[in-house]
Parts: C-alpha cells; sequence; structure tokens
C-alpha cells in the first residue's frame, strides 16, 4: 500500500472541532520534502508570524540562522546546521531547502541578568514560525537531535545563547520518496496525542471536573 | 483622553500583511478584563489547540493547572496562583475570571532522562494557547512575576516538572477600568517588536540578506 502526500494530510489531520484554528488541526511534522524552494516573500511572512510572538518583559530573545541551500550568502549555514545532525536526521532532513537553527539569549538585553523564560519564549516563537508555514501550504519539522556542541562552534554561537531545535522547512513530498520502510511507516501512522483530562488539571494530579 | 477597548485592538494590531495568520498579528496582551465568565466549551477549545502542539519525541510534556473563580473544584487553584503573583500583577489580574498555571514535566515519561526541550514545548503549546483564545475573542496575558517557590509549593508541583508562566484569560475590558494611571498608559500603548533583520541572520552577526 503505497499512500500520496494528500492522502496522508487527511490521516494527519486532527480531528476537527468547530472554532479551533484550522492551521492548528492540520499542521503536523512530514519527513519528505519536494526539491522545491520556499520564496523570499514566503520566508518574510513565515518569521514576521514569529516577530508578534509574546515573550517576557517583550524581550524577544529568539534569533534564527537560516540555512538555504541555493542562496548563497545562505549556503554555508545549511551546510553547517546539516552536519551536526544525527545520522537519523540526516536521512530524511537532506531533502528539505531549508534548514534553520533557533537560538535564544538567555540575558536580559537591558541588564544582563538571567531570563528564565529564553528558551519558553524560543519554543513560543517558532511555534509561530511553523503555524505559518503550514497556513502557507508548507511545511516544518522541529528536531532535537543534532550535536548541540558541534552546531555553536560551527556556527560561532556564543555561549551566553542558548539552542532551541533545528527546523527543516520547505514543501511536503510524497511518502515514497522516502528513502527507508521505516520512514515511509511513520510518515503515514496518524498522530495521536494525551486526551485533555491527562494534562488539564484542576489541581496538582486531579483532572479537570470541567466537560472538556 | 480616554480610549475603548476597541480603539486599543487597533492600535495594538500589527501591521497587516497579506497570508500571515489574522490571529497572530491580532493577539496581544491586555490587563483590562470584564466580569465575563470564560465557558466550558471555550476552555475545551482553547486547551484543544495546545494538544496540537510539536513536541521533542511527542512527549507533550505540558501539564495546565486551571484556577477558576466561579468554578467551586477550580476556586482553591485560581487563589494559590493568585496568591503567588507579585503586587503589580495582583494589582491588574485580579479581574481575570481564570488564571492558570502551565507546568513541563524535566524528564521523559519512558526512561526518565532529561527532557532540555520542555520549557521550550510548554512555550509552544501556551503560544497556541494564546493563539487559540484570540480567535475565539477572548484575550490571554502570559506573567513571569510570580513567586515561583511559592507558587511550587502551595500548588504541590514536584520537583521534576519545571514552572511556565501564570496566564490570565478572559474577555477583554475597557483601559478605563484599569486601577491606575500607569496601567492605562501601558494599556493603550502600541506594541513593539525588533525588525526582522535583528533576528533572522544568515551567519552569526550578520542579517539575512533576504528580502525580508
Amino acid at each position: 500500500m503505497s499512500l500520496s502526500a494528500f492522502e496522508v494530510d487527511r490521516i494527519k489531520h486532527a480531528p476537527p472541532i468547530e472554532g479551533v484554528l484550522p492551521a492548528v488541526l492540520g499542521r503536523w511534522s512530514p519527513r519528505s520534502f519536494t526539491q522545491q524552494e520556499v520564496s523570499e516573500k514566503d520566508l518574510a511572512k513565515i518569521f514576521e508570524a514569529a516577530r508578534w510572538a509574546a515573550s517576557s518583559s517583550n524581550e524577544q530573545p529568539w534569533y534564527y540562522l537560516v540555512g538555504i541551500r541555493s542562496v548563497p550568502s545562505h549556503a554555508a549555514t545549511y551546510e553547517k546546521i546539516y552536519a551536526a545532525l544525527i545520522d537519523f536526521n540526516k536521512s530524511w532532513a537532506s531533502a528539505a531547502p531549508v534548514l534553520i537553527l533557533g537560538v535564544a539569549r538567555t540575558k536580559f538585553a537591558k541588564n544582563g541578568s538571567d531570563n528564565a523564560y529564553a528558551l519558553y519564549d524560543l519554543g513560543a516563537a517558532t511555534s509561530y514560525l511553523t503555524l505559518q508555514a503550514s497556513a502557507l501550504g508548507l511545511v516544518t519539522h522541529q528536531m532535537a537531535g543534532f550535536d548541540h556542541d558541534a552546531a555553536r562552534q560551527s556556527c560561532n554561537i556564543p555561549e551566553d545563547y542558548a539552542l532551541g531545535s533545528v527546523i527543516a522547512l520547505g514543501h511536503q513530498g510524497e511518502p515514497s520518496a522516502l528513502s527507508s520502510e521505516k520512514l515511509v511507516a511513520m510518515e503515514v501512522a496518524p498522530r495521536t496525542r494525551k486526551p485533555l483530562t491527562e494534562f488539564v488539571l484542576s489541581t496538582w494530579g486531579e483532572p479537570s471536573t470541567l466537560a472538556l
């Protein structure tokens, strides 16, 4: 059985609930990418969405190192980010035309004190970025699986900046384009999430009594 | 000069860009809330949006302790969260009908190893929650300003869970309902963000050469 990208999108879609944002329900993290480039216009929109995220004291601690295979000034960064990925991620992410490394400044710009919310806020901004990509018909796949020390060194990230995820960005490819049976199986498996009763609590350890 | 909630919403709206998600551009963090309760239906949608966020290894490390002033089983949690706020936040957040404490499990459920992305993923899920609230016509305001030790103790949060933000949730009130001139001035001030060239980089320290 071989499923098309279109059919997989239907499998991955969260059960629709009236009033819940379509971009939230439809976004998922493919590993198959086409060769199609991401336009500068779309890149601008994606970062614009990240820009308007909330942050502690409006610090906006997020930075994005953007690797683009086909753009000369961004190509070396693409190679550096790619080189830091673990082998499993290398096996599919090489198809993505864009690899972005998210970075968070861990000291407040105003006074140099520790910002305990740096990674939290980077996670927030990046999730806006991924939603915006989805709304534009693009796909993203965030990875924690990379050699953080190697990426920090090759990309010259100073010590007081924390590394977030590597984000593969591009256009969704056919599952059959993936290089192994294992990858294909992961690509077509339904998304799973905990029920609300496991994480919406009235007091610690007690599921909420609301009708969720 | 006194501005209405409606007029403030226009001031706070990010400059519209075609194709950028309206919920992203329109969301902001008011401090004035009306007395109106949040319906259980809306609460379910808000947490449903958080549920579908991405997370490292699909761990879904997020938990939400939900304080609701008017719901008996959630009222004690409301009081505990409120009591932990710093005085400045107490001065306005008392009007919000719902106060939520976000919490992230810092060890992977499958093997107990450290999850370095726990707070990052909580930030992501919470940002979906805030966007969804905005899409439903509700407002949120996240706060880092609370006594973390006091909240941990009064809410019985175990050591291997990290505290995220406190989220005030409700319906937007009139700026004039706020209790001080300072709060009113903050409520009506335009939102500010860094330009894309400050955080979208080609190599470390170098703004991207893309046309952003």
